[in-house]
């Protein structure tokens, strides 16, 4: 059986923490110069594990194996948030490095063809899943030349400033995998809640996205009767809070929904407000309750414009997200692997966070590997994990890519 | 009778209007490059009319009739809001000097005693009727020193280039006055709506403010769970909405109240705010219903809190300026002189907004009298008024500031 490096894993992984570390957070947004410098210490490993490694022309770092047969392709990305924890991504990169030189240092893996990946800006600097749309030919001309970050950067201009803009972009072939393993610390608490080191991830939740515009009248907060008014806040207030009464009853297991993000205007104390608007997010696995959950939202609107005073506009503040399920194939052998290292200590569950995965997936049959988040802490300087759970859950991936290449090449 | 000179009122009006004009509106903030010019110009029509003239060591216009007798004040404020209408507290301003020259116009009135004051920073650029608190000895050191502008200026440094910082300080003598009229716009719809001219104001409404403090988990919206969410966000859309729904229970006709103003931490779509605040500002010319509303806060307050999750904190937000009744003589001195020149077409209203009066009437017998205000429209490039509502209101002020110094003088 192929045994992974405890060690060694630790160690690339703590250095590829240094790269941008502010406290214990890492600071390392696509295309910085922090992530490029991760990203050329990263081609170096690739190489010195006897992978053919290049950057790409959106930054993807591609390590790719020189041996033949059906190939496994493993990896996450090495971007993080403006404010971001260590592990994130970064695992997930880390583990697909260490078990290309696991299975190579294994009698009877060493024939197989392993490829790494560290995806380009998962974290949405500038298009979110920039580089694994790129990889599968899903990133157009229109989404590119608009892109810029919230400082108004162009994401032509970054690619000139990483001198990406003359490298040629790659694109994944599916006659050469077997599929695409991505691992990922969960992010959530359900793992550490239940005491289990492993999640195997049957699907990622579907996102949809509603913009509320409420527009009205600003007045005087004192002259102007509350029979006249035509509060804008005071309609968002109610559609926000009937959205919390109404959304449970149509709720599956885990739907979630968030009105995280607001304006009022013009937001003082003494004036009515004359316009209003908030985003409704919700997410699930299925379908289902999501197309209910915009039934609701349809319902409420009608009804609160039916009456006048504040006209309310409900419209789709984001290109919907489907729920995509993960290859049942891939999802068996990382279960056998996980009963194997971690006897009744893993489960079944969806992924609550998109990830390169929900892309890839459109692609290559995909699967996803979850280990515990301590707190369920994420995209935040405290994100960590127990070095214990981060070494079983790369045994673990070794374990199921060896097994999936097994059977992908059995045939040849 | 005395007759105002409409020409010399309205044209004095308009080179007020001149002075920090931005197309149909003013910006004349306290203390202001214009606002301060504008103080100068008063200053010397206050001594063409006769009255012994100066601005004191707050900014405030004074002109003092040199006449013996019980005295008459009148006035308003000539500071604007940031971005302010032309009449608001000019209109006063200016109704005071047509006054002042027409009482000495006229045979029957000539000896009377009328003071004329333009107060400063009624708009709140620092202190919130700074200048009538003043002039009653109501302004304390703590809150001077502490007062900052928007952009963080110090009360002081206005001060001292504007060139008070030696200039002395004027104190309102209770001996001297047979009380205070203040004309203003209506900022409001009330006279419009109904066709009246005149509003005779019974009393000013008070006001309190609550700021409610919500302190929840901030949490990723992806893998966080309805049930172990702390949302800051979903408790203030719940509290905000209960308000609207309890306070009419307990409203009187003209009780107001508005949530104008909150934050939202982070703010934004995929993050569950772990935090947020709201600004609650209720006003009523009683104190019953504004007992009643916080009654109300603090039951909702309580019962929310019992649930656990988001904790609430209510705090006051502002000093309470308690509702003020406006002198009933006075007032029917204003009722008479409306009833002579509008027969028909005056009312008795409260003042939804806050005026110096309200601070002024803590020392003098106090009473305002409104003009119709186009569309309701205040604090707004767009308030105006038509002439022919303009020259009214001033005659009606003349005809009872006569009547007022009549009756004040009658025993001497």
């Amino acid at each position: 059986m192929p045994r992974i490096d405890p060690a060694r894993l630790l160690s690339d992984l703590r250095h590829l923490r240094g790269i941008g570390a502010q406290g214990p957070g890492v600071v390392r947004p696509a295309f910085s110069a922090k992530d490029m410098e991760a990203r050329r210490w990263l081609k170096r490993r690739y190489e010195e594990a006897g992978l053919e490694a290049t950057i790409d022309g959106v930054g993807n770092v591609f390590g790719r194996s020189r041996h033949p047969g059906k190939a496994l392709l493993l990896g996450s990305h090495s971007d993080t948030q403006p404010t971001g924890g260590w592990l994130d991504g970064a695992l997930g990169v880390i583990y697909a490095l260490e078990v290309v030189r696991t299975l190579a240092a294994d009698a009877a893996s060493r024939a197989f063809a392993v490829d790494a990946v560290s995806f380009q800006d998962e974290e949405s600097r500038f298009v979110g899943c920039l580089g694994s749309r790129s990889l599968i030919g899903e990133l157009t001309p229109a989404t590119e030349h608009g892109a810029v970050d919230r400082d108004g950067v162009a994401l032509a201009d970054a690619l000139r400033s990483a001198g990406l803009s003359d490298a040629p972009r790659l694109r994944l072939s599916r006659e050469r995998y077997a599929g695409f393993v991505e691992a990922h610390i969960e992010q959530g608490p359900h793992l550490e809640d239940s005491a289990r080191k492993i999640g195997v991830v049957t699907g990622i939740v579907g996102v949809r996205g509603i913009r509320f515009v409420f527009r009205g009248q600003q007045n005087h907060a004192g002259t102007t009767m509350m029979a006249r008014r035509r509060d804008a806040a005071t309609a968002l207030y109610e559609l926000a809070h009937r959205i919390n009464q109404e959304f449970p009853k149509a709720a599956e297991e885990r739907s979630v929904w968030t009105m995280g993000r607001l304006r009022v205007e013009p937001n003082a104390t003494s004036i009515v407000p004359g316009y209003a608007d908030l985003d409704l997010q919700f997410r699930d696995q299925s379908d289902a309750p999501l197309d209910a959950f915009e039934a609701i939202v349809a319902r409420l609107v009608a009804e609160m414009n039916a009456r006048g005073g504040v006209t309310i506009e409900a419209v789709p503040s984001r290109t919907p997200i489907p729920p995509t399920r993960m290859d049942p194939g891939l999802q068996a052998h990382i279960e056998t692997a996980a009963e194997r290292h971690a006897p009744g200590k893993w489960q079944r569950m969806p992924s609550g966070a998109f990830h390169d995965a929900g892309i890839i997936s459109a692609c290559l049959p995909s699967a996803m590997l979850f280990i515990p988040s301590i707190g369920g802490i994420s995209h935040d300087f405290a994100e960590d994990s127990r070095d214990e759970d981060i070494v079983l859950g790369c045994q673990v991936l070794a374990d199921a890519a060896a097994a999936i290449l097994y059977a992908a090449n059995a045939g040849h």
